[in-house]
């Protein structure tokens, strides 16, 4: 079983959304004797995450309402390594299967520090995503979408109750097939969470 | 595939150990317009959650050290219903392989409180387990000892590298073999994680 890690570390000094040092995670260890225990106070949107409805949609369902079978789950990484953006013009050539977790690889990949041009699904390739029904959107940046008034990459998903892995590092992993595992915490009531994100080599294509 | 949830719900009124309320997770909810995002401050021994070997060993790895087939595993509940606690004496039954993740069920899993005599692993039981090399060593409590002096049962189990999963909630699943899964966050330098544990059934025996 080979294994590829595609989580970001959680760091005091991780790359935040647009820079934002005031989000970073901040860390309290305390030690006594040989005992050592932290608290970490983390904000839900860092690293490789999941949002939930809740993120957008005020009536929408929280972290801890997907079934998990959406987290382990079938995924294809599908490489774009020209794209500025990707509508649905992108997807078309790429056979995307339903039930499939897309996770979308870009020249984001290539660099960990914060890139404000990143490269992004627009609502068309939302709408595409949404169409063929897939099981979840994944992409190496902090953010899925970027200078859409509303949201509406976000709006189209969640609405859908597909949800979004924002933050996966696949600079290593090829285009492909894989079993992917990114199981959210189980937060009551949040809108996000934190994920270790996996892929799997699958024994049989 | 069938996926029995055995994590703990995160929340500011979960049960935590001895009851230190003052240890409890916190949240800050933060609301513009549609969108919300939250900060969440946790203790990383916060309901289920695998300790490293830092958390006992000054000298001991972190949780971003270990490699992460031993979290993607085949594991083996064992059910002890009528134990005050386990040691080597009631392990001898059961058969356990080495490469297993071993999985404790026991009285501790029919009530949420926190019970100050809660069942634990004791020395005997460690070591046993150590000298099978089993995975990794899981039980349904907040801690995996009491009573203790110097902590043993963490001093064996980590000093040899044999992750702690504490906290899991085994009230509903049947002693026997599954697939584990439970991914600690890659967090840089921590002593522990908070997780997502599920065990799947394996199709075949």
């Amino acid at each position: 079983m080979k294994i590829h890690d595609i989580s970001m570390t959680i760091s005091e000094r991780m790359t935040m959304y647009k820079n934002r040092a005031e989000k970073s995670p901040r860390f309290a260890v305390e030690r006594r004797g040989r005992v050592q225990e932290s608290r970490l106070d983390l904000h839900l949107h860092s690293g490789t995450h999941i949002d939930a409805p809740l993120h957008m949609l005020p009536e929408g369902g929280s972290i801890d309402s997907y079934p998990l079978e959406r987290f382990i789950a079938p995924s294809r990484v599908l490489a774009f390594p020209d794209a500025r953006q990707i509508g649905a013009a992108e997807l078309k050539g790429k056979e995307i299967r339903k039930g499939e977790f897309v996770l979308l690889k870009t020249r984001n990949s290539e660099s960990e520090a914060f890139d404000f041009d990143f490269v992004y699904l627009d609502s068309s390739g939302a709408e595409y995503l949404k169409e063929i029904g897939v099981a979840g959107v994944g992409i190496d940046s902090l953010g899925i979408e970027r200078d859409q008034e509303g949201h509406p990459t976000h709006e189209i998903l969640l609405s859908a109750r597909i949800p979004i892995l924002e933050g996966v590092r696949l600079k290593d992993v090829e285009e492909g097939t894989y079993l992917l595992v990114a199981l959210p915490l189980k937060i009551a009531g949040a809108e996000a969470s934190p994920v270790r994100a996996v892929l799997i080599d699958e024994i049989s294509g």
